[in-house]
C-alpha cells in the first residue's frame, strides 16, 4: 500500500540476551525524530482507529504479537508483527490505523517523526470502519 | 553523578493497555537521534563494561527490571529501572556502563544520539572494574 513500508530488522543473538535493531537515522522510512513512546495492547483488545495528519510512525513489536490494520479509504493492509516476524512498520500520514493484541503481553514502540498533538490526529470509533477482525 | 540524569516518565493508564512515554526531541537529555535498539539481558546476566566516546544514551526499561551501574573512574552510580520505577536514564559519553537483569525477562531500549560504531566504544571485561554486584 502506498505510504506503508515493511523493513526487516536484524536480531543479533547473544547468550546474555539478544540485541534487536529498531531504527537508524539514515534508514529509509526515517522522517525525523519527534517522540518515542511505548503502547501496550492487551490480548484481544483493539486500539484505533486513528489517523495522523503530520506524523510518520515507525513501529516495532519486540514483545508479544500485534496485528496492524491500515486503511486508506479503499483498501486494507494487514500485518502481524512479533519477534518472530521482526520488521519495522513505517506508516506515513493520512492513513487510518488500528491494532489488536494477539499474545498474553504485547508491546510496541512508536518512533514518531512528530510529538504527540491531539490536534494533529483524528479518531474514529472501531465500528466506523468495517474490518473483519 | 556528572553526566548522568534520571528523568521520570509518564505512564498513561488505559484499560486496553498503558501508554509509556520514552523521549521527546525537546527533552532535557536529548542529544540528537542516531539509532534506537532493544537489548535484552537475561536474569542474573551482566552486560558490560562499555564506554562510549561520542554517544549519549537515553535508556528506558519498559519490561522487567535492570540494575545499571555507571563508573566515572572514581565513583559508582547505581539505579534499578522498571515499569514500577519508570525513569529515563541519560548517560553522557566517557562513562563506563554495565547492567544486570533482575527479573525473568528484562528489556531496555537505547535511544542513542549516534549510530553504533565499534570504533566509538571501548569494552572492558566485567572483572576489570571491581563492583559488588
Amino acid at each position: 500500500m502506498d505510504g506503508v513500508k515493511v523493513s526487516p530488522q536484524k536480531i543479533i543473538s547473544n547468550p546474555k540476551g539478544d540485541i534487536m535493531h529498531a531504527l537508524k537515522s539514515g534508514d529509509s522510512g526515517f522522517a525525523g525524530f519527534g517522540e518515542a513512546y511505548f503502547s501496550i495492547v492487551n490480548v484481544n483488545e483493539i486500539k484505533g482507529w486513528k489517523k495522523h495528519n503530520l506524523m510518520t510512525l515507525n513501529i516495532l513489536v519486540p514483545v508479544g504479537e500485534i496485528e496492524f490494520v491500515i486503511y486508506n479509504g479503499y483498501d486494507f493492509f494487514n500485518i502481524k508483527l512479533s519477534k518472530k516476524n521482526y520488521n519495522r512498520l513505517t506508516i506515513e500520514p493520512k492513513l487510518w490505523v488500528a491494532f489488536k493484541g494477539l499474545a498474553n503481553f504485547n508491546m510496541l514502540i512508536n518512533l514518531a517523526s512528530h510529538q504527540h498533538d491531539p490536534n494533529e490526529a483524528e479518531n474514529l470509533p472501531l465500528d466506523d470502519i468495517n474490518y473483519n477482525w
